[in-house]
């Protein structure tokens, strides 16, 4: 069994081909352009340590890795479309340098070319591996759908907040370590578990990210501190305060998002602190944390096995910041 | 076997089912939306065609007519907001309506729900179909990035607009055909020739409708006649015009695209004249429509069973107008 760095390295070596033809280079060259930006590959190498579990890794979980990486950069092109993001990974995003026409045609080719690796796998697994990834495909539209949706909303509650958060980026990590499963021959109850891992463990780092935006060490974060709260984004931390706050917390809240101050993220923050917000968003990732690690416990694998995933949980999630 | 019309009853009554879940209802409204726009249904009731040119209908066959029909959508809804077009057979486009980012989102799950239609399709042709539909899907993309290419082009050569159109619209048709007959256990060479027949229609479409444009009886072509000249629209009539115009016809034809005077469409349909592109057009839709009849006459199927695609040529291209 191989570590996340080790699985990172190797999948890195394979991912670092051209997948795209030469023409219509107007096309492909964008599509290419955003793979070559880099990122951590956490979702494929979720698909190899899933199947890692069960086997020496096959070379179908590549297939569903690529697979998995090419959908989650096609959903990054349109999510920065959508977002009028201009910049991802210190570069460029992709409508930013091409234009918004061909940003969308090259992340639909994109997703075209995940499902041309996924038919690459041995026909014993495909319709199980097909269903599973166009589930998943359109639970991400929905979750982005939903992010857009609650932008417009005064409130959002909790439960309808991790719905979307599971939507929009926890289930793909899920799917990934079930796909890695199935080709490694995993049964339904070894699926199950690994995907609820997966999901719960992708909510832990949702809600990390929510309170390191506020909380977080700038340096080690490497964001702005404070980001969410100038854009009024709906985190974990804004929608439990609003729940919790006394209605004099609340007002002084809602005056402090009428527009940006110069002490706006200074104020949110202590009112985050006299709502206890911090300590509840670290009692709520140790809760997630712990229903995924119980998930992995109940998987009928002898423990040894499951040392990278305990390492995956462990990297992805911080005991202490 | 069936008329177009009986097939394209028979597709319809099928296919005007709701194909997405009620929730997210922000997101499968707006994509159940088109499909209620209705049209001709012409490229699923190809893939029932080529079908039934080798059996009774298979369920198979509905279902990747229903793949292509719902991937053709998904292809309008993106086109729609890359070409900023207001109107849709009538009605508002999908993000005239819903706005940008839930239509490029909407797009994005009709195209999932495509394969996963095509993922109910009978294990022993599900990798050939999911490839030609890959393959197909990959071309159309292709062909619309040209398409915004050759835009920003002062000339296009004819060869260049001939693969532009062909990967743009063509494909489809010709992968509908071929789809069917695949389904209907057809050989290698019938495949071939029922896709070159789809493939040849389907340029000889384009001519007649880029003819239609300028030539066609404005009550009868349901369009405003002279727009693509007013666009300046690189069509095989304009493409030609400037690849035969004299000197003194090029200049007068560069001229008049410079603005939109009260006279452009009048003026450049006397260049078009002149240059007898209009005689042209006639015989290079003939040459396509006759290659197209070869591959069909070459398919190597009892003439009886090739009657309704004689009729869908016959439909789609009119011989005199």
């Amino acid at each position: 069994m191989q570590s996340f760095i080790e699985l990172s390295k190797l999948f890195e070596e394979k991912f670092s081909i051209r997948h795209f033809p030469a023409h219509t280079a107007t096309l492909y060259e964008p599509a290419q352009y955003i793979l070559q930006l880099g990122g951590k590959r956490v979702r494929p190498v979720c698909v190899l340590m899933g199947n890692e579990l069960f086997c020496d890794i096959i070379p179908d979980a590549y297939h569903a890795a690529t697979a998995i990486e090419l959908f989650h950069n096609f959903s990054l092109i349109h999510d920065d479309i959508m977002d009028k993001a201009p910049i991802r990974r210190g570069m460029e995003t992709v409508h930013q340098k091409y234009g918004e026409s061909t940003a969308l045609l090259a992340g639909d080719v994109m997703f075209v070319r995940a499902y041309e690796y996924l038919n690459k796998i041995a026909i014993n697994n495909l319709q199980k591996v097909l269903h599973l990834f166009n589930q998943t495909a359109a639970a991400v539209c929905e979750g982005q759908q939903l992010d857009m949706d609650f932008e417009k909303r005064i409130t959002v509650s909790l439960d309808e907040y991790v719905g979307m958060i599971t939507l929009k980026t926890s289930v793909l990590l899920a799917a990934s370590l079930q796909l890695g499963a199935i080709l490694g021959g995993a049964g339904e109850g070894n699926q199950h578990h690994l995907y609820e891992f997966g999901k719960n463990l992708g909510i832990a780092f949702q809600v990390q990210d929510d309170y390191l935006d506020v909380f977080g060490n700038p340096e080690k974060f490497g964001k702005q501190v404070g980001g969410d709260i100038l854009s009024n984004k709906k985190t974990f931390l804004l929608i439990h305060s609003m729940e919790t706050a006394s209605p004099e917390q609340l007002k002084a809240l809602q005056q402090l998002m009428q527009n940006n101050a110069p002490d706006k993220v200074e104020k949110v923050t202590e009112l985050f602190k006299e709502c206890k917000v911090d300590e509840w968003a670290k009692a709520l990732k140790d809760k997630y944390l712990q229903t995924a690690l119980q998930h992995l416990e109940d998987t009928a694998v002898i423990a040894i096995r499951k040392k990278p995933l305990m390492e995956l949980a462990a990297y992805l999630i911080q005991r202490d910041y």
